[in-house]
């Protein structure tokens, strides 16, 4: 069934789910699942996801000029989705493949309503990978020397082809201006339990201090490097005999579970980020 | 912040949803918390749960003859909390001291918003502990002979001064005419990961299958033994080295888990019941 | 570093491991990893495992010929094993290939230390994803009436090609007679948590009953049906929102874990079976 | 059955394991459980724990004569600890009681095998909790100028009588000296996940941070603060919705959890302490 996604943040006040929903009641939509947060604080904050369906396909002008004028009066952020259009996801990978392994294994099997229309790479090695999955391939290699002209480069390829970029083990950092020049929300897997070793190496950090559990963190990016909103984190055992290779075994699998996760919520339309937090409707 | 808590079960239909909060926007109430679903079904069922307060104390008599048409004409199951108001709960407890230790703990330090107007045993054992928390403690010894008779008792002891019964680890099974004579709500901790192991002894059926998890299963009592609506469930690892002793000290730790949950999604009043099963609004 | 793995099981009596030991001293093994095991019952079992290695290659006819005289005079029950002979996996497969896909890429990358001699299937359709890993597949169609001459071609098959079979979903029943004429090792993976919901669709029986925790379960193939000794079980949290569908997809991602680890266990010659249960040392 | 356990650590040469098993089978010892690991580095470490029973009460001064010798000759490091002697664990606290509440309760039904010869505190609140226990309770008050003097008489009242300390949210920093002169192991909770959020309010960290997992972590205390050898750690699932309160709520369960599994290791006889990590025998 096709649904329309609501997501709306705004500054708390009496009577706003009341407003949101008696519009919807008068484009004859019906609401199937609903969830609102309130921050307790003084100045406390608005959050809402509201998902509805109508008899026949939604006429997207008449919906948005309906939300448009409340949502001015609540100073509210506000995006619409409708799941009859599926998110462009463009992902970008260097060598590890094992997170862009399985992204593609749920794609293909339906688990994953997203378009991909490209992967872009600094190396060629995944190109197989990609092109055996039937979608295109971007070589666009990095160096310190290049790394303006790379960005320009993909934000040319991606930025209206896609409505969010997946770093699936991308190794390279991205600069504040690709950010900006992108303008559209990039999630990041960090292999490590974040704010736990940051940086480099983060296994060999955990092995040399004797950690017992290890973790990884599915975050958005911002420019503040590996300091982004928070989406998921994954956790497991290990022992003394775990060794550094054995610890990038079990945070392989780890990876691939949060930075799952994260883009099922992402394309569910279910995250509303809020400063460096994120409101996740489950 | 004192707020009520309204929860709805109804047959689905367009609009409930806006009906429900303008009743709300209309009794000046402001929404601080919602949470809604629809089963997908062609028959389909709403669930909502919507939490709001007011600038001053809530008027209870105004709350529900505003709901009260409003529910009539959704055919709508309905009830209606003030968390002003703590809900009342009654223990019943065998031998087995570590459930009754957890509560009493967590109501000790504030983490239970409940009140303890007793506890009641079949033994005579635990009375010390629920006195030295300044609890009044009814022995009620059971026979096969005297069932009746005790469990008239007990529903005469609870009936007025509880709003539900929590068995933890309460080794008597209730008869049908006790839940119909209370009729209030009842919650049972089965040590066992239900559907496995139904029964006496579950930790000794564990071991003997050798299993490498157990669990422990908070539910809702029904006449239908071990089957009455899952609230909580929780699992631990066990190993081979793991005695039915050891089965035993683990399962205790993950009853007092998944009780004690139970227990705040019931006092929360986040629980709808629909059939043999529980809608849980987290 | 290659080494030689000792799997021991025997009545117990005093002196077992000194006599164990010294043989391998005796040799000029080095013991770099040793665990040992022994029930506390009256009739006490013991169990070991023994991993060493030499300066040179090991002279497997010189470890036999120490090893068997102490073998016979504890009346044990003894495995001797070479890591520098990969064990040899045969598999067997249906139409659902997450398990399929997962065991490929951990043999790919190198986590997964065996040999893949073939694939069997029931069915034509994985065809392609096996041969592309340079893998062969046999299709060995099975119905009512072919299912004797079905399992003899199976056997005929991997008998002398593999050391173990792994049902990754292969959707038929083994016979007695097939276990027997095989004679090695065979682990299935059983998509539910088992006693939990033996039999058919699981899922559905899940949703059916309402549980807030599903799971998988890898065992050992015994013609004692979904009563195998189990070796690993995985479990995830589910709420009323999920669907038999969703159950159907967590579930896919449990029965990944919990077959990879029971392979991995396997493979490096971790367990010892006893009746019907397990001793796994980690 | 009382059994004995030996503790050994060496630099790992070949025939370790045999010389230590032979020295029990010539004293008549029976093992019933062992354990070893070695580092593979080239400067490899060789760590074993055993235990074993007699036919008689075990003669500590024969098994000492007998071990001594050789764990010369191998360079160990050894302990040797009869399980009929339980550990006396010295216990210290300030105002939070979780942490004590439950090794009081654990200790009362049995599941802890140590004697608690007396609890120690910089406030008094904790008095009545720790005498209804039937246990000494020492109020030792803690301030900037007093703390030479208070340290001394903590060692005083526990240097003699207790094998080690644990600090059940002890809200005092122990000095260098305090742990030369106890000279005995010391084992901390820390409520975090370390190394994330080490110091002061780490649940205030974690809700600013917008984490969601925390988690707590029991470790041996060394003069470098937080970073003294880890023995378990514990997480659990938060959400935006749980308040620092909240945290606080979760992360006491945690922290019992943690703090009560690394009891049971060290109470237990299973760690061994190498450089800034530790080797646990499960």
């Amino acid at each position: 069934m096709d649904t329309v996604i609501l997501l709306v943040a705004c500054p708390d006040q009496h009577g706003i789910v009341a407003k949101l929903t008696q519009c919807i009641a008068e484009l004859d939509g019906n609401i199937v699942d609903s969830h609102q947060y309130s921050t307790d604080s003084d100045s406390g904050q608005f959050f809402m996801r509201l998902e509805f369906c109508f008899e026949d396909s939604p006429d997207e002008d008449a919906i948005r000029a309906k939300f448009a004028p409340l949502a001015d009066s609540l100073s509210a952020d506000w995006q619409l989705y409708f799941t009859a259009q599926r998110p462009r996801m463009a992902i970008a990978v260097s060598k590890f493949d094992h997170c862009l392994v399985d992204i593609l294994y749920h794609h293909r099997v339906g688990d994953l309503a997203v378009e991909i229309p490209l992967v872009i790479s600094n190396h060629d090695d995944l190109r197989p990978l990609v092109e055996a999955a039937g979608i295109p391939f971007h070589h666009i290699s990095v160096s310190k020397e290049t790394k303006v002209e790379a960005e320009a480069e993909i934000v040319d390829l991606i930025k209206d082809t896609s409505d969010f970029l997946v770093l699936a083990r991308y190794m390279q950092i991205l600069t504040g201006d690709f950010l900006k020049n992108y303008g559209k929300p990039v999630i990041n897997i960090h292999h490590s339990f974040l704010p736990s070793f940051k940086g480099a190496n983060p296994y060999q950090q955990a092995h040399d201090r004797g950690v017992k559990l290890i973790g990884a963190t599915a975050h958005y990016v911002t420019t503040d490097l590996d300091e982004g909103p928070i989406i998921e984190q994954a956790v497991g055992h290990v022992t003394h005999r775990d060794t550094p290779h054995d610890l990038r075994r079990i945070g392989r699998s780890l990876e691939q579970q949060s930075l799952g996760r994260a883009i099922q919520q992402h394309v569910n339309h279910r995250i509303i980020r809020h400063h460096h937090k994120t409101i996740i409707f489950e």
